[in-house]
């Protein structure tokens, strides 16, 4: 039997804890024809964004590019964060020196190396957080890119 | 240290573990102006098929309606298993009676309750599995709906 609904707020700090402390997140994006892709891709919480990195051959990386429009989904599948979001792309020469100083402290160096990696930066415009279907109610924590609560 | 890359045997034999245990699937799907869309589904494997079933708002309802193509991950990032696949759209009425037998033994009877639910089953085209960066290579198990192992 499934545990009382968490308070929207209990589900804020779960979900803020969750974006700090994982490291893999479910990154869906569409073609510029509507084909649905998912890869698993690490990121990097820095407290209002998401930041991932993929190589020049991904189809995430292309689809973005077409279409900087994001749905993460961090966490298992009885206890998710969705995040929609928007994105912002660079390169190893236009990113941010302290996002990707902070980047490469979580993940890896994307800077240099043989691969020539592109960031993602998702900043959110929606999130929702639910654990079994009793929480499906309230599941909507931030709307239009602020928080509910 | 990541472990060994796994044999395609292995990799096949692995995921049809999975296919046959797992209860979730992360499901994504694009609506006709491509905004990517993605949610946790239960799903039944029936050895060659994968269903799930949503309510009549579901987001993964109306955009598989209008485009039936499926982007499904079973298993955590670490150990995931990609499906890509064409769907069938089933209402309780219209659904073959082995299958929601089939589905309501593992998951839930979907032909009754408050609930309008439909079923869409998947019919995988191509079939991605690895766990570590070092799998990437020799991932794909299933190309044009065939099994390559």
């Amino acid at each position: 039997m499934a545990a009382q609904p968490r308070t929207l707020e209990q589900r804020k700090h779960d979900t803020l804890v969750r974006l700090g402390k994982d490291l893999d997140a479910w990154v869906t994006t569409a073609s510029d024809t509507g084909v649905p892709h998912l890869v698993p891709l690490s990121f990097l919480w820095d407290g209002g964004t998401l930041t991932f990195a993929t190589g020049p051959t991904s189809v995430t990386g292309r689809n973005l590019r077409a279409r900087p429009t994001v749905r993460m989904a961090i966490g298992p599948t009885r206890d998710v964060v969705l995040v929609n979001g928007t994105v912002e792309a660079f390169s190893a020469n236009t990113v941010p020196a302290e996002l990707a100083d902070a980047f490469a402290a979580k993940l890896w160096e994307a800077r240099n190396g043989g691969t020539r990696w592109s960031y993602y930066q998702v900043t959110p415009q929606r999130i929702l957080a639910w654990r079994e279907e009793n929480e499906l109610p309230g599941r909507e924590l931030m709307r239009d890119g602020r928080w509910l609560v």
